[in-house]
């Protein structure tokens, strides 16, 4: 197979890239100079570097994320969230000063994923220590997303501290991923206890 | 920065892609087994291999391509195209079997692309031996296409052969690489001398 091709078709794994934006993707690198493309290859690469945190399993390429070390930020205050990615969307909503713990999905019987996947357990050992006064759940606004909250806040209701919902400002079925800053803060601010 | 933000930052400067789809795509090869990953960025540093063939300007991996050494195809036909990715559209069609000559572009007096910025003076010398029958132009239906197919056939005009035209089955303003099969066989076959 070609450089082209080869290249053509492992773009076109990607998700909502189809093979005619491949080969488009794949002309356009053609024309960049050398650099560039292995500057995106080298940042390919250094993914590899990237795991979770062994605190919060939020990505990082330490053994403990940036968030979890910042000492300017209130670890008693834990929001909850499916994957790394939302993170991101809430960080840059600027609204958040606390802690994150990343459950790794959600609970979804009909694909087999169950408590034991997600990183629940890990949720109840860091909260088990007493400090934490204030769970924030900001699972997405899903069936399966209201469901793990429902779950998540009785494993912990035997727990000393607050369990707090994020509240319902998101569109229902949406993706936290993709909801903008000002909707995520609003969100954040109304949140009630469950 | 991150291994993420650094990612998310070359994914960006791909075009149609904007942040948010390099961010979604980032945190997908996130999720790929490792092997994927290194896999597409083993293909793009492959590109580096890929140059101009001497003799039709085709992208290739050799000195001459693989449509240019093919015995089995009509040397004496040459189909004129604005860029290497015309060619592959051509191709996919099924329906041509001549040989290919790439301009590299377009007149574009605006742009500052005069007839010395393109393979014109390559495509002559390949006629000039005289083993050439027929130059079908097959530049893109635009304006500045049209200008250029002009522009060849004058200066193809002193040598003892037939210059056609790709039919105008192509809707105007269109754009040769994203055309389908079908309408490039049809305007290949509805060709006419010019």
């Amino acid at each position: 197979m070609s450089a082209i091709d080869t290249l053509t078709t492992e773009l076109a794994r990607l998700p909502g890239i189809g093979r005619k934006t491949a080969l488009r993707l794949t002309y356009h690198l053609l024309k960049q100079p050398a650099e560039h493309v292995s500057r995106l290859a080298d940042a390919l690469l250094t993914l590899e570097r990237v795991r979770p945190c062994s605190q919060c399993f939020n990505l990082t390429e330490e053994d403990i994320c940036s968030i979890c070390t910042d000492v300017r930020r209130d670890s008693a205050t834990i929001c909850t969230v499916e994957d790394a990615a939302d993170i991101g969307a809430i960080e840059r909503a600027g609204e958040f000063r606390g802690v994150y713990h990343v459950l790794g999905g959600r609970l979804s019987p009909l694909d087999g994923i169950g408590p034991d996947d997600l990183t629940i357990p890990q949720l109840e050992r860091r909260v088990a220590g007493g400090a934490v006064r204030e769970v924030i759940l900001a699972t997405n606004p899903s069936i399966e997303g209201e469901a793990t909250a429902l779950y998540v806040q009785r494993k912990l209701s035997a727990f000393q501290l607050t369990v707090t919902r994020i509240a319902r400002g998101l569109p229902v079925g949406g993706d936290l991923e993709y909801a903008d800053g000002v909707t995520i803060a609003q969100a954040l601010s109304a949140r009630r206890s469950m």
